[in-house]
């Protein structure tokens, strides 16, 4: 492991890579390897309680790269649930709330309706997340959860919603794992521009398991050119924090520590 | 089931459908049941031999609507075996090759060079195709198989060759389940125009099974948008076969006269 400060001045943990590590230990595990910034998850967080996950942040220098996560347009109550993870965010210092829009609904083939209520919901949303100081973030999930997870299937398509709004107030999630495959993603990260909210990464590695969500490798581990999508990144003027955000239930059996330091490897070879 | 002549004229038994029926049965299956066309497999028809199928379908009366399939181009040997796949086309009179690119060589993360080779795998073969009058037809397959089976994952992507070719040399394969997804699909569908050569359906449900290629439920069962995929086509000029392409280990695991009821019933109500 290095604990170069510099070289890992953009380097950012997304706690669900370390999924089982608990969050205090998460934290002191940070600082330990000179990690800057760490991606929070609403579920832990508030497992751990809200107010006292601020101060364990807080106290320990970290910085809060993004809040994982609201969307879920298509579930009952999401506009109380929205409201709430933005005032979350607000708590925890995250500038970033990681939307994720939902898939179809149970039954339903609407898509376009399906997606025309995402645009709406964000409209809906966006004054509140402004009022609050955070920074909404379209997250493209991969075509595969099209259907039972996010609608949002491009980044072409959040970037269709997200340039209704100012730059600050809607941003996109560029996450590797979900526009590696893309034709156009070079050209959309470029019209993407100061859009971009955050920048995440993680790799592609086939067979994709059952259910296909916890799939994802460390950094160098799989086929997708990391280097080339973090320059693109930076080429459309993105100069925030780079999260390695991993789901995988054989990396999730290791100790976080461990992880972590690979994650850092990873992120050195591959990405920066 | 339905023997309706006019109702099925377009209707297709994709032979994949009923992996496990064995050929001269599927054949019986068909004309017993008014089906029209059937789409054919390389590897069954290889089984039961070239020219015996060749003279099995013609006898029935059954149109044999496309074979598959040619392509993955990253594989060793690629050229002859797709110089043989077009000669075992023309000998079954099937007037559609179908090609699946392939995806990225082992260890490769050069999507670009995989892409670029895919095309110039096309110039060469297009001449050899047209001269035994069989046409290509690019099919672009979902983007959770582009890194191990297919990098052209969109159908702008599949257009973006084909159409440097005259369309009775190159077109492409518009299947509902690799491109339902797509937010530009009805404008791309509308774009492909005389370039579409096949039209496959099947239907998108969840969770994906491991390895994600047998998950696909008969039209009707998931979340497709069939009939608006089929009046696009249409809209956009193709009158030709319609088939039913699913692949799954339940239905394969079902007597096949059994499923070709239960395609034809699906297709019926959901896609004519």
């Amino acid at each position: 492991m290095t604990g170069d400060r510099t070289a890992l001045r953009r380097f950012s943990l997304n706690q669900a890579t370390t999924k089982r590590w608990p969050l205090p230990d998460v934290v002191a595990g940070c600082v330990a390897a000179g990690v800057p910034g760490i991606g929070l998850w609403r579920e832990p967080v508030a497992e751990h309680g809200l107010a006292r996950t601020a101060k364990l942040v807080r106290d320990a220098g970290l910085e809060v790269t993004t809040l994982c996560r609201g969307g879920f347009f298509s579930a009952g109550g999401w506009r109380d649930e929205n409201l709430r993870a933005i005032e979350e965010a607000a708590t925890l210092g995250a500038p970033v709330l990681v939307l994720v829009s939902g898939g179809l609904p149970e039954g339903s083939r609407d898509i376009d309706g399906a997606r025309a209520r995402v645009a709406d919901a964000i409209a809906d949303l966006a004054p509140h997340a402004e009022a609050a100081g955070v920074r909404l973030a379209i997250e493209p999930l991969h075509p595969m959860f099209t259907a039972d997870r996010c609608v949002i299937a491009t980044l072409g398509q959040a970037l269709d919603i997200a340039q209704r709004f100012a730059p600050e107030v809607v941003g996109v999630v560029v996450d590797a794992y979900h526009v590696w495959w893309d034709d156009t993603v070079y050209a959309q990260i470029a019209r993407a521009g100061e859009w971009i909210a955050s920048f995440q990464v993680c790799d592609w590695i086939t067979p994709l398991p059952e259910g296909v969500l916890l799939g994802r490798a460390l950094p160098g581990d799989g086929c997708i050119e990391l280097r080339r999508l973090r320059e693109a990144v930076d080429a459309a003027g993105y100069t925030g924090p780079i999260e390695v955000e991993v789901f995988h239930a054989d990396i999730w059996a290791r100790p976080g520590a461990q992880v972590l330091a690979a994650a850092i490897d990873g992120y050195l070879r591959e990405v920066a």
